[in-house]
């Protein structure tokens, strides 16, 4: 299949990379979609996932079936490497490409901030295979404080931080302290559901610092009235494999730390060094272009673009608006005219807390909380999910969720994601089962 | 809790084990079901997982929320590790747990026969994880074939060899055709769906041995008219990463070898020599408790049991059987009554072949082939699928499947387990994609 058309390449099946992809379906230009994963990842429900709430196959959607509707879009299953920006070549790990106009939209990864251990024992949450990790490792806690006998070691398996206080540990405190609360108290009746504690640290003043400060509020009183111990202004300076270490010197003995603190760029390594901007964003033209590089454009989290003299902060809007806009420009430049610059369009931000609660911050002025706010993010999430079937998986399991108060997808597979497993941090013992 | 109540300990939550837990709710026995995983899998559909059609959540039930019918019963979650008889314990990977009456229900693994190569390089489909590792292996090789350019490369990851033709051996030959010809020729447009193969090896005179012979006949000919290569009086020598070596000295070119052609009693390890019959399934008495253990009892796969003297095969209806059949007897052993011998009902058996063809043959005279068979396996699986959200996944997969002809759980998850992607036996190359 040679073709004398234009190749787009473009890097990463994320909400940018995808809609790209299929805004670009009616062009004359050859699409060559590279992910490492041959699945696009709903990130937003992610937390729904490492909470036992949904199936991961509910938010994974093939990314071959989304291609299929683009006929001249074609899918490579590799991960990209490095670009070499003057011979045009992006190297992956299994072959070399080339392009004649590239779309790095490859997404950011966890940022530890320097804290000492974390990167080595604190869970992330950045990908499905992350999610389904905290889930095998949530189930395998319980799974060993119902038969460890000394108190202290139980009380550090039930123990579970959550280091960072934006959307995503919000997100996922509200679910675990449900998830605990519920159905693995009916699972576990040898266990005392009190000895259970979800703990969030948050290292600013309030909670979602991008809202309005009344929304970070209702979310904190929300969090701590359903049992979430929640810390401002606490930072971590240690993580070992049984405790997180504060910067005020506490201590907390713990088997769970999951870290939503920090995010950073996500670069393919073999790229000659590019200006960055904080996060490790690469600096870009209004347009998306790559400085002095017409034909690339750089979208999503990876890049650092400013609106009104403020950065992005890496959100799905912003993801597809910029997917769009790319896809747009290079459409403008095949037909010989020049790239327009990107605006964003704030439609708004949404997180959700628990049930029945949420807040929402939409067009810059109107702010919501409780109910509706919680409706909203659930029909917003729905109707962003790629995939018909998908969305009535999730939508049954929200329903089932909400009316019996349980979660099916409590089977700790695959077994060997749970870190806990072969970990040496308890001591087994041989005792009686029920001495 | 210290209980004086007397303690039945189950090693193994399969047919059997569940089984035996539910018969022995209503008795005054403390209950413990031990097994590795913290699910039910339901073994006979794991072929479905394997060929993209259902989710892998569908067919593992969790242990904990089925045992919550059961106030008498516990869960531990531990891999056995052996049985000290005389000190009536058993050993496991966490604790040691002492019991009053004994239930071995174990199962059975893969038995690779002495093939060389086989243990090292062939996939067996005996647990949820091997079912969702052959279904990431299939796509993976999909995956590859996309960009490989060597023609003879291209032809060995895209043909599949089965061993074995038995059920398990025909209903992933029958899957995996209906897999490659449909959802797959639309994924990858750029692979001529006639270089796919599925070779279909058995050492036998015909397919389905323990079935009359014109339904070994029947269920041939419906997978060669639907493009299987079968090979009957087969036999593999040896296995290695990109070939099958048979008995008569062909080579077969291929990354994929899925074994189906042997099992054995899956003994744990550290156990008292026992004395064993073929397939190392251990000799019980006509009660199925242990010769000379009169409180340990030995059920399903694990279990050496004959009838008119013939040997159990080792289907789940035998073992459910004999689940209902051990706790009865327990529960006769705690009123001073004597076990009695166990008899097994045979009602029959069924496999599926392919879209609208099975074939059945119940109370040991009427045989069914074709689309009755087919729908009666499916009422049966179904039936005994446990969990009614488990039942409707599953049921809305198969009609889907059935008016769509897709498959929708074709992800590529987890990555790890997919023992293309970290194999060096296609050398990795820098070509153009469309070169």
């Amino acid at each position: 299949m040679l073709s004398l058309r234009p190749r787009v390449v473009i890097i990463g099946a994320g909400f940018a990379g995808v809609r790209a992809a299929r805004e670009l379906a009616n062009s004359n230009a050859e699409i060559l979609l590279i992910d490492q994963n041959n699945y696009h990842t709903f990130i937003p429900l992610l937390y729904q996932v490492a909470t036992a709430f949904i199936s991961p196959e509910a938010i994974a959607y093939p990314i071959r079936r989304l291609l299929r509707r683009i006929p001249n879009a074609h899918f490579l299953m590799a991960r990209a490497k490095g670009i070499d920006f003057s011979a045009k070549l992006v190297q992956t790990d299994s072959i070399g490409i080339f392009y004649d106009y590239l779309i790095v939209a490859t997404g950011s990864q966890t940022q530890f901030l320097g804290v000492e251990g974390a990167p080595q024992y604190a869970l992330s949450l950045r990908t499905l295979e992350d999610a389904v990790a905290i889930r095998n490792h949530i189930l395998s806690c319980f799974e060993r404080a119902a038969y460890v006998t000394e108190e202290s070691q139980r009380r550090q398996l039930l123990t579970f931080v959550i280091v960072g206080g934006g959307p995503t540990g919000v997100e996922l405190a509200g679910a675990l302290i449900e998830l605990i609360k519920q159905p693995l108290a009916r699972d576990y009746p040898l266990i005392d559901p009190r000895q259970a504690r979800v703990i969030l640290l948050h290292s600013g003043e309030r909670l979602l610092g991008k809202l309005p400060e009344h929304l970070g509020n209702y979310t904190c009183r929300q969090l701590r009235r359903r049992g979430v111990r929640v810390h401002l202004q606490t930072r971590v300076s240690s993580v070992t494999p049984t405790a997180v270490e504060l910067e005020d010197g506490n201590v907390i003995a713990t088997s769970t730390v999951i870290w939503t603190a920090g995010v950073e760029a996500n670069i393919p390594t073999d790229t000659a060094k590019l200006p960055t901007a904080k996060k490790n964003k690469i600096v870009v033209e209004s347009t998306l272009q790559l400085p002095k590089q017409p034909h690339v454009y750089v979208v999503g989290d990876v890049a650092f673009v400013e609106q009104n003299g403020k950065p992005l902060i890496g959100v799905a809007p912003e993801a597809l608006q910029q997917g769009t806009a790319v896809a747009q420009n290079i459409k403008r430049q095949l037909q010989g005219r020049s790239p327009k610059p990107f605006e964003y369009f704030n439609k708004g931000r949404a997180a959700i807390i628990a049930r029945n609660a949420g807040v929402a911050y939409l067009f810059g002025k109107m702010s919501f909380t409780g109910f509706f706010a919680w409706l909203l993010w659930l029909g917003i999430h729905l109707y962003y999910l790629p995939g018909w079937s998908n969305r009535w998986t999730v939508l049954a399991s929200w329903i089932r969720d909400y009316f019996t108060r349980e979660r099916t997808i409590r089977q700790i597979f695959p077994a060997q994601t749970s870190i806990l497993t072969n970990s040496n941090d308890l001591e087994r013992q041989q005792v009686k089962f029920d001495s």
